[in-house]
């Protein structure tokens, strides 16, 4: 049975007598159906009626209707209005553009625009270097998507792409205090991407790709990292990347195991454990093994049309194991998943190694109930905030580009994806380490600030940063 | 002589000993080297010495070097600073991304990000229309730009652009309430810049075309228009077109004139000329001639490259008119100028009618000195905000999308170009009209939310609204 959930939150506007024994029938009634009672507010009172706004909690959208039905069926009661909190909350967008300079004085407009601002356009001209100063170039990222591959819901389009772009631009600014601003494209060639990206650089100071289905996003980001000078990240790969070494550190450190000596097995095959095994062997990591639908990935696929899959077999599965998820998992110290829902069996925990570390990062539904997981392995992790140990990777993105933006950083190297790393997982100290806290909350503001800092160190040690 | 502008406007921080009479001589010394003082703030005092924060504005960069020099050849004066107040307005950009939603606890992240965000993404890949409700496309325009034709500066490319980009992002917010985001192009193509405005679409409400060559704009706007389901609106010529409509009808008002009887001359056969010709014919202009560097426009262009000549040949100077723009202004009722500095001559002007109007818009400067213009001009108007009647386009684009956008309208019709200028020109009471107040200030808050109203109802009276 699914739990409420504020994501299927109803506010209801009721109007019913002012008399005694009103209120509890009607909290009764969403009781009785099973909502979860939130605020309930008087928005006005007189001596015959009463109107209130009633939140609640639902399961799902088709609960909801059940309960406002029940509460309806309340002798009395008049159901004024039914706001799904979710929806209103999205209503004109959830970011604004606003001006950092007031323009309330002829002065004031003559130095942010014409003609003053005539001689910071020919400082520009003169150096394009000074754009990153004098403009939004200093501190503004581009959330920028295809629409392809948007949560769970996959090829969903640009348009209905937007919300999940606004959220992460949200994120970006108040975790990370860095300026994002949404671009949801209206092609799916990537080579349109591309040169729809190139064109749009000289706007922005860096990239964060979003939400492109793999392989395609793996070339669009390689190809703009070789041809524009400004940093590129696609957060589907490189945020799960980094928070999942983040958490696997801390477990590593609980379980007294080696990143070297290590077996590790991961589930799913595409951008995201691409980019996974690829951070975790530049830390150390020699034995990975990897399994997609078909089971472990051992033999180059013939055809060689996805990259991603070609290179996986050829990097990983030193000992050429083959079989299937089941005959991967036997005397595995770490499980990954970036997979599906349910496709990992308790049986399959019980065959790993002592100690196990289990990360069913698959969303919204993990690959094994973690419960269940617990039952067998020392250290469990999910992608959900109804779980200790959220992989998350807004853990990682905001304060990565705020670090990007305070040494203006022209890439984001490896050594910088690792310092965000230890720097999330540094704020887990030694003694706080538990099975159920190897990761930091997301809502912790030590975090941002933190991997700013080892973001900015190792890019000017790596000489990565411009200034 | 150029006058000191807060454009170039000085603060300088100066050490000095806390004596009687050392402020007198600093302050002399701006004034003899003819700085225009502005604040004295006191930044920390002792009995010894004195720090202080000096503002002045200067005629251009090299006259703000001479102010301080002479400052800091004053016996005791010690420059601790000197910061060009322009660029430092500048630093990091002047618009940021703010987020509506607070995002500080669990359940806001769960419904402004995942797992709530889906409904609204699925709602939306349902009913495309439902990305004008619950995202930012309701109320954002993306101000964009290839870097072609900034301000008087040229070809100055898209990174040189952007200060210009943000200041009118900056100026929609401010002014009409409207978020807006700057888009500046690394292409100059005509086809490429279609495309790329193509594939931007599913984020955006609406497109504000800006300081891109012409004839180029021409075919650009209209291309996007034809294609995309979005208002369009190139604002180097409808909005010069709005405004000068504007202070024509206030103007006409003054001297008794109608405008299907009034001669008009335009110098300058660019995209505003021809914006401004068409907008003029649709309130019933007929008498239109218009000059470029060559003369009278009157024969078609053998070559036919420029289709925005060819169709002012095809349809103004009904008279067939031949010559300079001397020949064009005899008898003229009303001069436009959308040119270059000191192309109209004082004799040219006494050739007019009685009671003429002269609109001389050439950006930094006039076609002719307004003061000499006034010799024998009953109306005359510049685009500088330091003579009276200043014709400027943030009289139009601000409270114009704010309009749009009320009403979700698709285009933006004649009618709504003719509304939006008839509720400027409106914002100048009967009583009020005098030769210098023709057209309201660019602070008169009166004015985007009567062009909001007007436009509104336009749309919504020629089928142009969506709701």
């Amino acid at each position: 049975m699914k739990k409420q959930s504020p994501s299927f939150s109803i506010t209801l506007r009721l109007r019913y007598p002012n008399t005694v024994g009103q209120l509890n029938q009607i909290i009764s009634a969403v009781s009785t159906a099973e909502g979860s009672l939130g605020t309930l507010a008087v928005v006005s009172s007189n001596h015959q009626t009463i109107v209130r706004d009633i939140s609640f909690d639902s399961r799902d959208v088709e609960h909801a209707q059940r309960i406002v039905e029940a509460v309806s069926r309340v002798a009395g009661v008049e159901v004024l209005d039914v706001c799904d909190r979710t929806f209103a909350m999205h209503v004109g967008g959830k970011i604004e553009v606003n001006t950092k300079v007031p323009l309330i004085s002829a002065d004031e407009l003559s130095m942010a625009y014409t003609p003053g601002v005539a001689r910071v356009c020919r400082r520009i001209h003169e150096d394009r270097e000074a754009s990153f100063e004098y403009t939004i170039r200093a501190n503004t990222v581009a959330v920028i998507t295809d629409g392809t591959a948007v949560l769970g819901l996959g090829d969903i389009g640009p348009e209905a792409a937007l919300p999940v772009m606004e959220g992460k631009a949200a994120l970006f600014k108040v975790f990370g205090g860095v300026n994002a601003f949404p671009i949801c494209l209206d092609t799916k060639n990537t080579e349109e991407i591309i040169k729809a990206c190139k064109q749009l650089a000289p706007g922005f100071g860096g990239f964060n790709l979003e939400d492109i289905s793999s392989p395609r996003c793996v070339e669009i980001e390689q190809r703009l990292i070789d041809e524009l000078d400004i940093p590129i990240f696609h957060d589907d790969q490189h945020g799960t990347a980094v928070v999942t070494l983040a958490a696997l550190r801390n477990a590593l450190k609980l379980v007294g195991k080696d990143m070297d000596k290590i077996r590790i097995t991961i589930n799913g095959a595409g951008a995201a454990a691409y980019a996974i095994t690829r951070l975790l062997q530049a830390v150390g990591a020699k034995h990975i093994v990897l399994c997609d639908r078909k089971g472990i990935i051992c033999d180059v696929p013939s055809d060689g049309a996805n990259l991603v899959k070609k290179w996986l077999a050829e990097n990983t599965n030193p000992e050429r194991l083959q079989g299937g998820l089941d005959d991967a998992m036997v005397g595995a110290d770490v499980f990954v998943g970036v997979s599906a829902a349910d496709v990992l069996s308790l049986d399959s925990v019980k065959k790993m190694a002592d100690n196990a570390i289990v990360f069913a990062m698959a969303n919204p539904d993990p690959e094994i109930d973690p419960d269940l997981a617990a039952r067998h392995a020392r250290v469990v992790a999910t992608g959900r905030s109804d779980y200790p140990n959220q992989i998350n990777n807004v853990l990682c993105f905001p304060g990565l580009f705020r670090g990007v933006f305070e040494v203006h950083a022209r890439v984001i190297n490896d050594e910088m994806k690792i310092a965000a790393a230890d720097a999330i997982a540094g704020v887990v100290a030694a003694d706080e380490l538990r099975p159920d806290y190897v990761i930091p909350s997301v809502f912790d503001k030590r975090v941002a600030e933190a991997v700013a800092r080892a973001v900015a160190s190792a890019a000017e040690a790596t000489g990565a940063a411009r200034r």
